[in-house]
């Protein structure tokens, strides 16, 4: 039995999940794979450079909404990764856009330092295929060691 | 027993992999997931948006590198795709990069047509999340069934 004023076709847990409405309906469009997970690229807003794919799970990229800020899902450490926890280098997300199949998300980012790589590099992508063989094109910036020991 | 002259230690078939003996060595370096595949993100050159994300193997790395245009694995039709084969939107390939845990590659391209996508849009990444819902922000460029009729 519905309450008066209900709209038709508009379930209870629907409304439950808080305003707006269509909260949780986004994350119903992803198409998470088995293990729940969905991979994310990160682009950097400013270069447009390519800088590093991870996981999200349902929980990473709601938060990723809620706060504003880079989370994925860390498989090594099978839990939430609040992408700059350790290192300071957050990732301010500007846009979450999602692949016409729903099993890609691409988070467009601000980073924080300029350094997305753990190897203190701007982007994970920092090899080049060149004269047969992979080519590390990019600076370090940061000393790796020196960041996660923060 | 080996004919006089061959350098210890590297091996007929590494040989026979044809000149230069390195062309084998970049593709040991791409951690292919058990099912050999490993995903490909193709970024526009021109633009630097992200176009779409498929699959390669072995097979089309080689093929892409050798023939400067991008290849991928289909997994739904099980064969290599020429990308571009039945839509006409071939992608020239200007740079293959690599991350940083080199499972996942980067095809630097230029997208004939201007279309990527299926759906005849310019990105596959045409959905952005606003307003608590994704929003297709790019417009058809293409009538999907007329490019697949072609």
């Amino acid at each position: 039995m519905s309450p008066p004023g209900r709209p038709k076709g508009e379930s209870l847990s629907a409304q439950r999940e808080g305003s707006p409405v269509s909260a949780g309906n986004w994350l119903d469009e992803v198409a998470f794979d088995e293990r729940g997970l969905v991979p994310v690229i990160a682009q950097d807003a400013v270069t447009s450079r390519v800088l590093m794919v991870a996981w999200a799970n349902r929980e990473a990229l709601a938060e990723t909404l809620a706060g504003g800020r880079a989370v994925y899902w860390s498989r090594s450490r099978d839990r939430l990764w609040r992408k700059g926890e350790e290192s300071g280098h957050v990732q301010e997300v500007r846009e979450i856009r999602l692949d016409c199949d729903g099993d890609v998300v691409l988070y467009m980012v601000e980073q924080h330092g300029g350094v997305a790589c753990h190897t203190g590099r701007a982007s994970c992508f920092f090899r080049r295929l060149a004269d047969g063989r992979w080519q590390a094109t990019d600076p370090v910036l940061e000393d790796p060691e020196l960041v996660y020991r923060k």
